[in-house]
């Protein structure tokens, strides 16, 4: 099995390290690439490289960063069904699902590939008698883009506003699904970046932690585990750096009385199911008013019993979760849910694909659950959702308050005062009313609370450009008229 | 002696702590004041009143917070002479540079009491099929404020965008000079902030410890030294919070030959002895090129020693530094610039002011030194300056890239490009122009780079507003029309 | 009676015109003052005065303009009992509606004191090799602000921004309500504003021609009936003059099965009858779908009929209409809707208020008509409202795509996706929802479609910012480094 | 010689009409194609077409219309060369210059597609008592775009900004240079946009004259003549649109003693003669300053007499002017400047080209001439520049001031105090420092004063959305909770 190579200083390079992790496709257990562990000596040379890029790419005008973004645009769109193929082979994920990841990603692209718009600095006269001020934003140097694995393509793509920036930027993809970057990388490649403006370095968490203390690197954007994302923030803020580090979520979706059930149950089977429940923007705990829990329980577990598995989306509708550890995990949660209390209503342990028979495979699972298991209050990457019959919202946005996690929130009602008042009162970084996944479109910031989020500019969007830049402020008089 | 007030819930009240510190006239070295060092309870009294009054002053309408914000600037305004003679008092600063201040402070209040336009959020309609995606800006909770001396009444008017948007605050301004924040304490009293929104706690490190690591204080703006900024900063950063800090300076003026000297002289002596050189845009190193440097090392030490001292600006220019302590490590850092080969041009350290033989004096010292020596390189809080002949503007950008601060830097000429070249290069928050002193206006942010600031969002203007909210983003669809 | 006096360069000076208007109380019939239609001399003198204040004032530095305004804010907030009382004398308003108003324009001052927010230009650095690009907002010079005698104070404080933004104006109050206008400009003069920055010009249409048509007048903001505002709007545009034209209104108010009558009736009623129906957002035509029309109709009558008229409120609600031509014109009004077909559910023509017999009383009028009426087409400035029964929110959609105005539409529901359909379909500029009289507040600008409004940009915060200003570019390099 | 067709509705049709006019290459003088006038049934077609798609087209995702405008930019950006070389054709320019047009025509869609972030609208919370404010941006419906000859992808592609925020667009391009456009609707035809989206139509004055007054369409962006530009915005006005009319020119280079004559030269010779002088931003009167007059004058002379003429651009450096009227009326022109006193320091009159006998050449010329000659005051479309010698920048102003137009100014300085004073000064709607052509990168308005523009919002970006949008102000509370 061949090992990845590193994108360093325009040349892709076989790591010298012995360590290493195996890229498995989730679905099959097959082995499809060798992942290596690079040595502080590589993730030094790709910071190296990134470091002597930044002058002239940030002094490159702001015209020509945006056509190189236009450029990678347009060869990530050609390429989309390749890289959805990757992903599906990588991340276990539907093929419908990867080109949705796809469709998003361009956004982000696109976004920015705004920069010459989102750069502008704002400049006053005669502040003060023939006084002016101004200020313009200047890109910062290094930044670290550290990428989990459930979004393969999209996150790595968060180096389309650092470097639309004038920043460089090493990235570093999740172990388990990093043929995705790399697919990435070798298109960027092509769109016009001078050499070391874009890097790919590849490892664990060794090489974050190098990344994360290191002098040359100005900031890092960490999307991945709370306790991960708090870690990489504090290593972070000790060594002077800039840090955005999203963490975990347990997403509460809130289901009223008034809430159009047939609508919002393939939205809300979709939130909770969706990409195996392996992502951020996953609903975790179905909240249901006691008016409408019985129906809303009923068709919720039959519509997910209807769900079927399967390694690409022929006829299918949940992939396998990540890896046989992820697998395990989950397996331990159900059962150790059930020794807490927990009824089962909807078991997808006995989930077998014939013609897979080894991937990770778990079925949807359902479990009646009550704040305070472990599996109603902790993140579970993996199809085991909660439901619950509450009393009315005010019920819903107690247990959403103690959560210890503020990712997002979502209800269910055609009521306009009883969304608005959801919406206002939940304490979380996105909030949906009707819409199970409120994943904001790549021209919002996204963000959290609480153990959700550690920093203070949002990732993506405008937040970003403020995060990849300083404002310089000039204040002149001339005396020779 | 009496001691100064704690401001709780609305409440003056006496702390219980038997520990403190005297608050002297830096000019008369009497004791005016007795500052106490606050308990933990009473620390805890003030962050709990803040977190109480939260609910209701960030739900209330952003008109009604604005208005009394316009009545603070107003009774602000009224009592501006007033105030400018506490801080002449407590601080030393002359009468015109107090009116100064106050000019400059309630510029801070009139950009926080536009409000209502600077926390506008942002909405999208039908970015895709039906689905509105939009977002506001939220208030965080309880803001601790912590000041230094230097500004007394400008520093802790950061409140002012904390409590506009929606924020309650606690401020502990510095136990040299806590009688301004008092007085403007008790004019806040009157425009009507509900009980608790707006808090003074008293004393010193301890105080802003329990601050920055109190869960209920939800971030933290910080004036000081670069080593107590960076420690805030740390502490605020491993406990969860936001933080700003801005730290120390060593700010380089750069003299080239085609600089209008007559105009420029004048704002150059400002800028190096103004408020006694007590202030992080103090001009610390004055660079000139080796063309005009013999003129105007002559023009500037004879201004220099034009500075008569004085406890009011009746007919003086400066006043003393702000202790004995900071007076004799003065004197000390004289000495060691000596030992270390420094060439003293005009010597301030045997200054008296006959009518006030006891103050703080230190008279306006020109030293010519070298990059290397500690008076160069170090912060020094008092009219010690620098001066260096240097070939070119380039040498200039070296050694300031070199500092270990990077806070701001000037540049006098009349050449455009000239001027232009060097904003651009230099690595520091703040340029000047031909303007010695390159604070920007309330509406502009202000910052630093390097040991000067630590944190992402700037203080002050449209990033304070950043600083003091999180957007909450609502992704929304509707069934029934 | 003495004659009004206009405010030019300065000075308050008496008009040499023998031409001119009585200024009666509507309440009383009694004249309380005299109105010259200014000569066209007086009117050139005006114009010529802001002229020549305009260069000094728009070099002012914009914090300076800025403290202007802040002043003002403070002198109209004390003020504001007694400004009240004149507007109640008037223009016959009641005493609390007069305060509202007040509130309301002081919003106006604030928002504009907001100038050096709002004032910000754009800067762009290296938009190509070492070329900057960037952009001011300059004033333009001599503006004129036209007002209705509905709301005396608001209206001519468009100025506000005008003068914000560093023009000079001269303001037309409307011959009917002039005193407000004169007692605002006497504050002004208090505050700072140089000589001629602010000119007050007493007259009626003739003045208002000799504005539009002065080539020494850069635009106009003017708010009266459709076919005025057209005819300003059109001779403004011949002149080669920016033009903001708002005219009249005919609103919608639907009220829909899922609406909160008892929270919507007093809001509704309030839209109908505040301000004796004298305001371009009050609410004409009600259409109620026939699900409650029959329960909304009768309570409407009956709150309708429960108002009572006065000449101030102590237990009053309604005031009179502004004149006795326009009561003449109602009570034709009404006859001529009963000869067309309406059925009169309430009857106010025989409303009498026995201590002020003379007022120009009319009391609440509800019919029952249909759109081809006039009575329910057009425009009709006093109590006089129509009801009519629809089928669904469609037919409402209808109505309001054929009425000639577009001005603002009102649904009561609490559908969310009901309100949403109704905002997004409704051909207007302002939509309500649950908010029958749907001002938007100082920081959001207000304008209209169809006859209801002539212009590009609306009037009112950012919108009145950019026009009262022009944007300069500025593109530049330097060769000399 | 076949008729070019229009497009409507998403078909090529031959026009009915017998009128029309010969498109011929101005380098040889041959015919290369037909531009019919289109019949008034024709362009009520396409007015018609342009409305039938209006309600389809706003209401499409404003990520998806981005899509569509990131698909017209890249096939733009392939067909480059091939639109490149039909401007050569039909316009006269150089290769390069069409090269250089091409690039910035791209940047014109790259910012329209950015409308996601461009179209955001404006969300305030409890403003008052819970109701909260907020504003969409709205498409209009269709509008009409009316380009010139002399860039003739530049201008039509304005339509980007038109169909980016929604609404459907008629392009009208000039008759002389219509082939551009027809080549740039077939690749928009490629790009997804639905049919009737994007119109065609060909003809002359009575096109644009049914454009202007038809109650179909809601707005019109011009670029032409001062006349015609004037007489547009009436019409427009009138009959209730909006109109942003770009007129003509005549701007001013001033040279002073600072200027760095080595780099400024070729720049000046640029913007003096590029695109054979038929553009808007071109330098028409060199003013230099009397110390550097005569080396200007020489140095000016000799590189403009070094310019060759030639079809396209092997070695060439200018093209014909663009009609034989032009040309005679250029000659005329010269004619009349002699009789005025003008000095004729180079002659063009007698330039040829021996490949092209027939082409419309006019050489370089530069007469010395004063204000109050025809030459001097007057807009003249081709190669005729005058040069004057001024005592200083203040006399400059002042013949700046005295031009009836008002649409770009240059000063040549390298002092950064001249250039500030000059650029405040100076009453432009652009203003170059060092660079003669100050044409705005595609992300600023580009406007002008006096008779150079007629309108309120400039053309391009932020402002074209402004021009191209209505804004809807929605004001809400809800009572069901």
């Amino acid at each position: 099995m061949q090992a990845l190579k590193n994108y360093i200083a325009g040349a892709w390079t076989i790591s010298n390290s012995s360590e290493g992790s195996e890229v498995r496709n989730p679905a099959t257990d097959e082995q499809i690439a060798w992942c290596p562990s690079s040595t502080d000596t590589e993730v030094e040379a790709a910071i190296s490289a990134a470091r002597r890029s930044f002058p002239a790419w940030s002094a490159t005008p702001v015209t020509k960063r945006a056509a190189v973004l236009f450029e990678l645009r347009q060869r990530l769109a050609d390429a989309t069904p390749e890289i959805a193929k990757i992903m599906v082979e990588e991340n276990g994920k539907g093929y419908s699902e990867a080109l949705g990841e796809m469709g998003r990603a361009l956004e982000y692209v696109e976004h920015a590939s705004a920069i010459p718009e989102l750069l502008k600095g704002s400049i006053s006269e005669n502040v003060s008698g023939g006084v002016d001020t101004q200020y313009v934003r200047e890109a910062l140097g290094v930044f670290a883009i550290v990428a989990p694995f459930n979004f393969p393509a999209m996150i790595p793509l968060y180096f389309s506003w650092a470097v639309a920036c004038g920043n460089s930027v090493v990235v570093k993809p999740s172990e388990l699904c990093p043929l995705t970057t790399v697919r990435i990388a070798e298109l960027a490649e092509q769109c016009g970046f001078p050499t070391g403006v874009v890097n790919v370095i590849l490892g664990g968490v060794p090489v974050v932690h190098q990344l994360t203390s290191h002098r040359d690197v100005a900031g890092i954007s960490f999307v991945g585990s709370s306790s991960a994302a708090e870690a990489v923030y504090k290593s972070a803020s000790q060594h002077g750096k800039r840090a955005q580090c999203q963490g975990g979520a347990k997403n509460h979706l809130v289901v009223t009385e008034s809430a159009h059930l047939d609508k919002c149950l393939p939205n809300l089977v979709n939130s909770a199911f969706g990409q195996a429940s392996q992502r951020c923007f996953a609903g975790s705990n179905i909240l249901a008013v006691a008016e409408c829990y019985e129906e809303l329980r009923d068709r919720f577990v039959s519509a997910a019993g209807a769900i079927r598995l399967g390694e690409d989306d022929e006829g299918m509708t949940m992939g396998p979760v990540i890896s046989r550890e992820s697998l395990e995990r989950a397996h331990a949660e159900i059962e150790h849910a059930i020794t807490e209390g927990a009824k089962v209503l909807l078991d997808g342990r006995g989930a077998r694909v014939e013609r897979n028979p080894g991937g990770y495979w778990l079925g949807p699972t359902i479990l009646e659950a009550e704040p305070g298991m472990r599996v109603f209050d902790n993140e579970l990457f993996g199809p085991v959702r909660c439901l619950k019959s509450i009393r009315n919202t005010d019920e819903a946005i107690e247990i959403i308050d103690r959560s210890s996690f503020g990712h997002s929130a979502v209800i269910y009602t055609e009521m306009g005062g009883v969304a608005k008042e959801f919406a206002r009162r939940v304490n979380v970084g996105q909030v949906g009313i009707n819409v199970g996944t409120p994943a904001p479109i790549a021209f919002y910031p996204v963000g959290g609370r609480k153990a959700s989020f550690f920093g203070t500019l949002r990732g993506r969007a405008n937040d970003a450009v403020d995060f990849y830049t300083d404002k310089k402020v000039v204040v002149s008089t001339w005396h020779a008229r």
